[in-house]
C-alpha cells in the first residue's frame, strides 16, 4: 500500500503540536456535498479496505516506554513548546511530577477544548506507563498534546461547514483522510455509542468524542494490523491477543 | 471439551430469575484460601484455556430477536414472575410499552442493586434490538431480569467473605465457576480499569461492576468462540468481524 508509512518521517518524539501535512484525498475519491442527503449505506470507494492507514506516529498512543517516568519537570523533551511546561506546571500544583485525571481534564479544557472525564480516562489509560497508576508525567503529557494537536488539525480541516462539531460523513472522510477506510457497518455501530441509538445520522461528535472515536477506531485498527502482515484484511488471532487488544478501549472505573 | 455447553438444558426464554446450578468445581482445583495472600500471577490449572466456557444463556445477552417488539404488556412471556411485570410497570409510568436508561436504571436498583449509569447503558445495547434505539420493552427487560438473576446468584456464591464484594481472586473463581478460565494478565488488565490502576490486587467490584466485568468476559470470549469451532485457542477473523465484535463493549455517550 503506497500511502503506508506516510508519516514515518515524523519522529514520534520531536513532532510539534501542530495539524499534520494531511494527504490530499485519492484521485477517484469526490467528497461529499454535505448539504445533500447522506449517501446510502455510508458507499465509500475503499470501504472494505482498511490497509491505507498510516504508520502510528502523531495522532496514536505511543509505544509503551521501557521505564517509568521519574517525576521533574528536566523530563519533558529538548525543545518542548513552553505553552505545553507551563500548561502542566499550572495543574500540577504540588509539583510531583504527575498529573491525575482531573488535573489532564483541567488542563487540555483550558488549551483545546472541554473534555469529558471519560474521554480524559480513555486517553490517560493509553498514555501512561502500563505499569504507572492513572496518572501521567512530563513526557507522556507532551506525547499527549502533540498528539491532539494533530486531531485538533484534522478535525478543523474535516468540519466542513465549521459547526464546530464533526457529523458522520465529515467523520468518514477525515478518517478516510488520515488513512482509514473504515466499513459503513462499523461506523454505524460506533456513533450509536453516541447518541441513544435512534439514528446515527443525527450524531454530532465535539472534539473530545471526535477523539475518542479517532484513538478507537485507529488504536484497534493499528493492533488489527499488527497481526495481519500482508494486508489480507484478515488476521489470525490468539484468545489472549484478542482480549488484550479489546480491553484497554473498555469501562473506565468512576 | 466436557463442560461446554453444560446450561443447554435451559432454554433461554423460560429460565427462572434465579441463581443458575454451578457446576461444581474441577477435581484437580483447589479453591484460594482468601486470607493468604494473592497467589503470584494469577496461577491458574487452566489459565490459558478459554474452552470451557459455557454456552449463552442464562447470563448473557440474547441473540438478536427478529423483530422489533411492539409495546404493551402482553409481550412479556407465558410464565413472568409478577414481580418482574411490576417493576416494569413502576417505571414505565407514561404505559409507552418501553422504558429508557434511566428507568431502567430506577427499576434495577429497586430489585437488585443500585447500577451506575455507565452499566445500565452497557446492558441496554446488548440486550435492546439492534434496530432500536436505546430503549427497551417487556420481552428484554424479563431477559435481562433472569439474566441479573442469574449474575446475582454467581456474586454471592463467590462473594466467599460475605464482604458484598467481589475481590479478584472471587472474580477470577467466580469466571472459572461457570466455565471461563481467564488468563491472569487478561483479569489483571480488565481489573486495572476499575481503580486508578495502580494495583488490581485492590479492586473491589459492587454488583454492578461485577455485573459488567462478567458480562464483557463473556460476551467477548463467546463471541471469539464463536469464530474459534475448534477450540484451538486462536481464530482467524476478518477486520469488519473483528471491529463489529468489539465496538459494542465500549464506550456509551452521556
Ligand atoms: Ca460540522
Ligand atoms: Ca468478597
Amino acid at each position: 500500500m503506497s500511502s503506508y508509512g506516510r508519516y514515518n518521517s515524523h519522529s514520534s518524539q520531536s513532532y510539534a503540536p501542530s495539524a499534520p501535512e494531511l494527504p490530499p484525498p485519492p484521485s477517484n475519491y469526490t467528497p461529499p456535498n454535505n448539504t445533500s442527503p447522506p449517501s446510502s449505506n455510508y458507499n465509500h470507494p475503499h470501504a472494505y479496505s482498511y490497509g491505507q492507514q498510516v504508520s502510528s506516529s502523531g495522532y496514536g498512543y505511543p509505544p509503551p516506554s521501557s521505564s517509568v517516568s521519574s517525576s521533574g519537570y528536566s523530563n519533558f523533551p529538548p525543545g518542548t513548546n513552553p505553552d505545553v511546561i507551563r500548561s502542566f506546571q499550572m495543574v500540577d500544583r504540588d509539583r510531583s511530577g504527575f498529573i491525575d485525571d482531573r488535573e489532564l481534564q483541567q488542563a487540555l479544557s483550558s488549551s483545546f477544548h472541554s473534555f469529558n472525564l471519560r474521554t480524559i480516562r480513555l486517553l490517560m489509560f493509553l498514555f501512561k506507563h502500563p505499569h504507572e497508576s492513572l496518572r501521567i508525567g512530563p513526557k507522556e503529557f507532551s506525547e499527549l498534546w502533540s498528539c491532539l494537536g494533530h486531531w485538533r488539525g484534522i478535525f478543523e480541516r474535516y468540519d466542513k461547514d465549521r459547526s464546530g462539531k464533526i457529523d458522520p460523513l465529515e467523520l468518514r472522510d477525515a478518517l478516510y483522510g488520515i488513512g482509514y477506510a473504515v466499513p459503513a457497518s462499523v461506523l454505524q455501530l460506533l456513533l450509536s455509542k453516541y447518541n441513544d441509538g435512534s439514528n446515527y445520522r443525527r450524531v454530532e461528535l465535539g472534539f473530545d468524542s471526535f477523539v475518542e472515536c479517532g484513538m478507537i477506531i485507529k488504536g484497534l485498527t493499528d493492533k488489527f494490523k499488527d497481526k495481519d502482515k500482508r494486508y489480507s484484511g484478515s488476521a489470525t488471532l490468539s484468545y489472549d491477543d484478542f482480549m488484550s487488544m479489546v480491553i484497554p478501549f473498555l469501562v473506565s472505573y468512576d
